[in-house]
């Protein structure tokens, strides 16, 4: 993604539909890890996930709540939205190497305050729901095409 | 944070606090927009930043819901809990250098399910409130004290 291309809220429409897709890497689930400081060993820990009952190492929930978030800030409506309120529902869990696909559907306009208000499902490459929820942002007035900023390269270990 | 403990269900009992905190910083901001994808100039780029309505680079609004996961995760019930739901509504921004505390309250207990509600109000270091919500969870039946996984070192740029 080299630009970033925002719907305005005069352009967006009820029942209008986008989706953003991540793959969940251990390199993802370690960064998670080191920018909200939870270290619990069922993310990190892949012997002590084994004696969970995930069996496996899990992604922390609220990286899914990252995803939606990008997903809100890349895609519908894109740059210049401000995020008002999100509820989330998690629902399965999500392990090393799926494939979590964000779908966002508009599901209501308020003219005066320029609010939107988007359902948020969430799956996997199974196409189970792993998460669900609502989003409120206000969306921008301005149509903005701005250039992707590039981030640093980041090393681990 | 060497050692995780937890609380079981039955240790906790309504009105019970705990907090939780963290000073952002652009690192915090650079591994969340690599962790996420959301790649906005108005977190990444402070000359961008600078022309819009928060006047400097502001965190992801969703960087302060993994500081909420953090604090269920690590505090209260804390390792071996399991997230179910989690509502918030973002109140101001939140800037580099700014400390935010999660503060938790058990306001429900659910006997039958062990389904735990926590009220979480987070505030920055002028305590302002910049975000506001609520979490579901289900709260360990088991006592954890376990030592916590050391994270690699991360290197930037």
């Amino acid at each position: 993604m080299d630009t970033l291309e925002n719907f305005t809220f005069d352009e967006i429409s009820i029942g209008q539909t986008a989706s953003y897709s991540k793959t969940i890497s251990e390199r993802d689930i370690i960064l998670f890890a080191a920018v909200s400081g939870d270290v619990n060993p069922v993310h990190l820990d892949p012997e002590f996930a084994a004696g969970t009952m995930f069996k496996e190492q899990i992604a922390h929930g609220m990286w899914t709540g990252a995803i939606v978030s990008a997903a809100l800030a890349l895609t519908l409506p894109g740059p210049g939205a401000i995020y008002l309120n999100q509820n989330l529902s998690f629902r399965a869990p999500v392990k090393i190497g799926d494939t979590i696909t964000v779908k966002l559907t508009v599901t209501e306009k308020r003219e005066d305050k320029k609010y939107l208000t988007l359902d948020c499902n969430i799956v996997n490459q199974h196409d189970k729901t792993v998460a669900l929820g609502t989003a409120q942002v206000i969306a921008p007035t301005h149509k903005m095409r701005i250039p992707a900023p590039q981030l640093p390269p980041i090393a681990i270990g």
